[in-house]
């Protein structure tokens, strides 16, 4: 069978964005709706597909696109290129996804010297027809060749200067004639050959071109970020032209049903009389709010609002449109569910169910975890803000106001708040961005390095302000004629990229406020009430639990308001901290089985007692304690700094004393690849006494809220274990402790699985394990082989500009990798041990992307930091709701 | 069915190890072979399993006993505790393994006060009887209830002091009497019961204590250092006592049906006329050889003669033997095939070739890769050593001089050859351990911190030479009477375990000699000829190829010599130092690209000329060229060096200069972990032109070989790859700069598979690869999560005490962990792609354990050292010997 490559707008409908693009399928439904759209067709992806496989069109396109444009030619009345009453058409991008702005569209293709005339004849307007032409020669000129703008935009305001005037509407027609000439003269120069007088032949280019700009440099780049395969290709919608500045009778405009910035009810959008679309966007003129086109044209304003209500029951969601009135006709040139902010997507949903439109679980699927969690952080008080400087890539959330410091070093120095302003970030810089605020730079998009980094340390930053004009020999930023020294106040904006002079009063977030402080009652705004019942929806829906990682009695708390069913990770090495450093420092230093039981004797109340307030506070809850991971050298100095120290001293001939005693020490124990080296559970097979201790502080803190009336639920959990007979050594050993404390509940014991070993070999390891959590960061270090601490900044930008990574695996899991270490753990842990509980306690926990994940691969929990807990829960509800549709 | 807990020795067959151990089952072929042996039965290893699973021995297993013991009754004509002529049998473990020493034999049980009476009448010596009850006293006491020996030999010394005699000899049958007394009080001054008079009783205790040996501290130490699982259990064989010590008809001794040191043809061993076998071990009176036995007792050597050559050729292999006269009588106590040295083995597998009792194969059987390295080994000129001063563990091979030095850092700082003394070692000796030509420790065995440390850097070691008495404080040790102090010379065995006194002379090996020097030519000594005979055979059978990791022209040609068919790793970053070190310093403290380029541009005349070298010296094979693969600061001196330096330089006021640049470019560059950091092919994907420069250089050599009538067959292989898309992007990179170099050979590209993901992945990268190579060093280091240089010293001997390895994963393949790995890359990348070659190219390439691996698992070449080329090359044959079987 030949391949169909064309399909006029009634052969296709919603369900076909995959072959006709999401603006091609649209166009059909609204079609089949019965709605106003101009005649037209859609040129296929498989089309562009083959093109771009093959660098030409496929055979069939030229005879079915002859077929479909004498179809076309028939049901208006004209042909294109016609000297009398030519057709004209728009040619437009259009793929499955959409990608605003990053490809191509050319307007009233069939035009030439020919047709010119017959488009006075018909419209009665020589301006008219002139200023088309000549926008079709720069558009192809561009699109087509690729000649720059600014030589037709340069002969324009030539045109403009000879005659004197500064608006193009003050061009007459014949000014407009000699620009045609002008352009048409820069279109040969530029490519060689003189603009093309076929139609036919401006059709096929203009297609072509499109097909091409899949491929663009930005398409590129936009894919990659947004994470749209790379092989879709896009659709070319081609439809007859009409035209909104025919006079006061036309005109042109967008509109949304509901509003996307608030999700406000009722119309919104702007109208713009006598104008083309493209004026609209250019933002030439000011528009006019929707509304007042009821007074100006009160019939099409009826049709329009009667049309939108239709799409959004149609639809049943928020949708926008781009329409003209051509001499008192209303055409529909385009329609999409519309994008929102995160609020608006909240509060909509929410309507929706209200309306009856949408049930629960569908209003679950169109809200995300990566919305809440925009709407965790605090905002601006816009109310209260300046026009912003400038406006660059939202990169990471959050809302930052510090002093400006150009050089990475004195930010990291600095004793107030600061914005560390750079053209781009490298691994030098790593020290400033740590230490500022935020990250704001002219230079990069959301995988720069700037913003890479800064998503891994949560810091506010705005990239790729383009801008701002950094000039640091001056010291000095320029943007739109402000100048902006270091010391001076800005405020950056990582939800919506904008810039500020000066200190923006910061709004806390209404939605983390009421989560954390009032969880149990009911929300007063609207945008809490709705986050609030798409949340409870979610808790019902959801079949994963959602613990938290915690290590203090505060955190267990408020994770336990945020949500959480339990302590998915207490780590206790953080109890090893402050004036108990000194203890582990003996316990290092302890030459004698002695000494060492000494120090661990003198830790083992102070561990209880940490146990003790943890367990109060999550009474009746699951609390799942770690044994000591990190390596023991990272509670001394660093061997650098007693290095530096000792070698100062000495030089200085001074005794250097206890620090060469210690320097003595770290030299000893130092690793050249700690995170390989002596920790977790070898640290508790190497250090008699160690990991008892810690059974015992468990044991003994849970015999004490017993003893007090309470439920205390501790499981102890051994780190980094990668073979069975490792775990069933710590397990043997904390058996024989916990027998040995009176009343102490039954204590469950159970193993992180992180080591890629473990995974591979979990069959065995469940024998032993009473249940599994994995380590994802570790797992992620040691299936790739890099550690987070050292690649982040050296190559992760590189890799995303690359697409080696689509996102750092360190924020959303890799599924094709990691993911299957992941599956054979689950699948041959569950083998050995049917009922063996399985969570994950990685920071992957709380990554929106990654809960679905584990939500398939059948984990019964995920653990994540508190502040993420209701993110985590939404996403666990919508895997469920995605799963269950 | 009831469970058959006893065979008679006329039930079993010598295929019958695993249930009557070895000692049993060759008793009981023996019998089949109507050989003399002194009636009896054997308790299986089921009935052992029972009893230490359940703590009792199982109930059929009295009645069975019962049964048997009848039988042996009647076979015998006596009863077991018969005043007039009582059965006494001995009880002896035999597992399936030897465990040489390890486990308990107790002899003469059914002796008790009534019995001995009868023993006497019987044997007309009453000496011998009351010596025989004595002994079983002692034996008894010890081992059913832990008595300690010096208490009874305390007793028997205090009765020759009594008669003023110095040897047992000298005690009279009353005297004896007198010692049997104090035997029965000590015994029950220490189990608090008499000594058992009931002869069932004794045997059945004797049999639960042979059962309970087998977890015996030293058993399970033993079983853990000869990797033998630990569930087997052992057997128990009872047999009718026959006596060697009844006059100068009878005697007691042990043979050789060839020379187990040589491998000499003819009978070999040891006779000893009128004793026990026990006296033999002991060594208390001096042996005679074997063949004065033609002598004493022309009839019993012949019949020994002929019963030995029916043993060798049933069993078609050495066999030893233990044997007993009684008055005229021969009797065969035990058979077993013979452990021999490692030139033995070569040496009888050729032989029976020859005398047509096996086939090749069945000789490459019992040959292994650890023998034959043995032999590559030098030796010491034992004909010009001294007596040895002591005997060790041979825990790693070699011969080493050296002056002693007891502290590691005198050792590490000394300027002549060095053995390092210690009683132990601990990871602080490390440095002392690297610098010394060998190690010497008075306590530990195979898995001490020593011997795992020294195997890991190939050191020589001898581990535990109890013996010597180290005194640290006074800078001595004392052995035997002889001083050494500190700066003296001796000599280490590590393939024996022998310490000498002084410096012996070193023979290199011949073995190591031919084969690197006249590999072609015939061998003139037996050994080389045997291992050359095998060798080849090896060759012959194998469907490995093995390849060799050298880097140089000089390791190329010496690969070659020994039988490489190709290179599987050349590294290229050993090119990188020496005066080049330079360059690489421009390179990394380029700031601008032409400075980066003017670098790279430096370097490839000199990495061209070291490939033509090498593709010359292995011309018409393959050449696997990995492109470079440490950190870049691997180069430049280490930070705590160059902190120190400037610390110092500015604390004594001089301008570092220089340093501080440096020190400032590797503070930047400073990984914590640079086993995980910025190497392999990141490292290729960040520093532009790096690896086309090095590709270029591959390709421009072979140009040049090509040019001057060579057959170079480089290939390209990228480090460190973990996901297809790395290789995709260096793969065009390559083939680009291939594209460009005239009358370059075809070079293939293919992938190291050393990190998790990549094997995980394989079935994806192989789209991208021509070939893969696995890099086991990584891969075991990634797939567990440590790195070999932290944890080698830190925790392995624990870990190995532990029993969580059974040998170090980086010495042999770990087959269930990494081993999946490799078995999932292997599947998934042919599956891929059906023809794509893999090898591996990891040390363990050429681990003899490891091979048979590798060969399961389906890969088609090991690449390893040169100097293993030999052992890879025996056990590839080996491995296909076997699976043929």
């Amino acid at each position: 069978m030949m391949p169909k490559y064309v399909y006029t707008f009634a052969e296709g409908d919603k369900h076909m964005r995959d072959l006709l693009g999401g603006k091609g399928a649209n166009l059909c439904e609204m079609v089949r709706m019965g709605l106003p759209v101009p005649p037209g067709f859609v040129v296929t992806t498989d089309a562009c597909r083959a093109y771009l496989s093959t660098g030409h069109e496929p055979a069939e396109l030229a005879e079915q696109l002859g077929v479909h444009l004498r179809e076309l030619e028939a049901r208006t009345g004209r042909s294109l290129g016609d000297p009398a009453d030519p057709l004209l058409v728009s040619v437009r991008s259009g793929a499955r996804f959409s990608m605003p702005g990053m490809m191509e569209t050319i307007l009233n293709v069939g035009l030439t010297d020919a047709s010119v005339v017959g488009l006075v004849r018909h419209t009665g307007d020589e301006r008219f027809a002139f200023d088309s032409y000549r926008r079709l020669i720069h558009m192809f000129g561009k699109t087509v060749y690729g000649v720059a703008d600014e030589h037709f935009e340069q002969a324009l305001e030539e045109g403009k200067q000879a005659k004197g005037v500064t608006s193009d509407q003050d061009l007459s027609a014949d000014d407009l004639r000699t620009v045609v000439e002008r352009y048409k003269k820069i279109f040969a120069d530029h490519t060689g050959r003189d603009f093309p007088q076929a139609p036919h032949e401006q059709l096929q280019l203009a297609i072509r071109s499109v097909f091409d700009s899949w491929n663009s440099d930005r398409a590129v780049v936009y894919r990659r970020q947004e994470r749209i395969p790379a092989d879709l290709g896009t659709a070319v919608t081609v439809m007859s032209m009409v035209f909104g500045n025919l006079g006061a009778d036309s005109g042109t405009g967008v509109a949304f049903t509901r509003n996307p910035a608030t999700g406000g009810r009722g119309l919104y959008g702007d109208y713009l009389p006598n104008a083309q679309g493209e004026d609209v966007v250019a933002g030439i003129r000011n528009t006019m709010p929707l509304s007042q086109l009821a007074q100006l044209d009160r019939g099409n304003f009826i049709e329009l609002v009667s049309i939108m209500e239709r799409l959004e029951h149609h639809y049943r969601d928020l949708c926008d449109i781009e329409f003209t009135i051509e001499r008192g006709k209303l055409w529909m040139l385009q329609t999409r569910v519309g994008k929102r902010t995160a609020a608006a997507a909240f509060i909509i949903a929410s309507q929706l169910i209200d309306e009856g439109a949408i049930d629960p679980d569908e209003a679950l699927r169109r809200v995300t975890g990566a919305q809440l969690m925009q709407l965790m952080f605090p905002t601006f008080d816009l109310e209260r803000a300046p026009a912003p400087l400038a406006t660059g890539v939202p990169a990471s959330p959050g809302a930052a106001v510090g002093h400006v410091v150009f050089d990475a070093h004195r930010a990291a120095a600095a004793n107030t708040p600061t914005i560390l302003v750079r053209l781009e970030t490298n691994p030098d810089d790593l020290p400033g961005i740590i230490a500022a605020q935020g990250i704001l730079t002219s230079r990069g998009g959301k995988t720069s390095h700037a913003a890479v980094v800064a998503r891994g340390l949560g810091k506010t930053c705005v990239c790729g302000a383009e801008a701002l004009d950094i000039d640091l020999h001056a010291g000095q930023l320029v943007v739109g004629g402000t100048v902006i020294r270091e010391g001076d106040l800005i405020s950056i904006d990582g939800g919506t990229g904008k810039v500020y002079l000066g200190e923006v009063p910061v709004r806390p977030s209404p939605v983390l406020r009421h989560l954390t402080e009032h969880p149990t009652e009911a929300a007063t705004d609207p945008l809490t009430a709705a986050v609030d019942r798409l949340l409870r929806h979610a808790d019902y829906r959801r079949r994963l639990r959602v613990f938290a990682n915690a290590d203090t009695p505060a955190d267990a708390a408020r994770a336990r308001r945020l949500g959480a069913a339990g302590i998915g990770l207490c780590r206790t090495e953080h109890m090893f901290l402050g004036p108990r450093r000194a203890l582990v420092e003996r316990l290092i230093l302890a030459e004698t089985d002695r000494e060492r039981q000494n120090a661990l004797d003198a830790l083992l109340p102070l561990q209880r007692d940490d146990f003790e307030r943890i367990l109060a506070e999550m009474d009746g809850l699951p609390v799942v304690i770690r044994l000591i991971d990190p390596p023991l050298h990272e509670f001394l100095p660093s061997l650098h700094e007693l290095t530096a120290k000792v070698a100062t001293a000495r030089a200085e001939g001074r005794d250097p004393g206890h620090e060469a005693v210690l320097l003595d020490a770290v030299s000893r124990m130092h690793e050249q690849n700690p995170m390989l080296g002596l920790r977790g559970v070898r640290l508790g097979l190497v250090i008699p006494g160690l990991f008892a201790m810690q059974v015992r502080a468990v044991a003994e803190a849970a015999a004490a809220r017993v003893a007090a009336g309470g439920d205390p639920r501790p499981e102890v959990m051994v780190p980094l274990v990668g073979a069975v007979q490792e775990l069933e050594a710590v397990r043997a050993e904390a058996q024989r402790v916990l027998a040995e404390v009176e009343n102490a509940p039954h204590i469950p014991i159970g193993t992180m699985i992180e080591v890629p070993r473990a995974a591979l070999t979990a069959g065995e390891i469940a024998e032993a394990a009473d249940f599994f959590s994995f380590g994802t960061n570790d797992l992620t270090q040691m299936g790739w082989g890099f550690s987070r601490d050292d690649v982040e900044a050296a190559f992760f930008p590189r890799y995303l500009d690359l697409g080696i990574f689509g996102v750092s695996p360190f924020e959303t899991i890799d599924k094709i990798g990691i993911g299957r270490l992941i599956r054979i753990a689950v699948a041959e842990g569950r083998t050995a041990r049917p009922h063996l509980t399985i969570g994950v306690c990685g920071e992957h926990g709380g990554d929106p992307d990654s809960v679905r994940f584990f939500d398939q691969a059948g984990l019964d929990y995920v653990s994540c930091s508190p502040f993420r807990i209701p993110v985590a829960r939404l996403e666990a509800g919508r895997a469920a709701a995605i799963t269950k549709q």
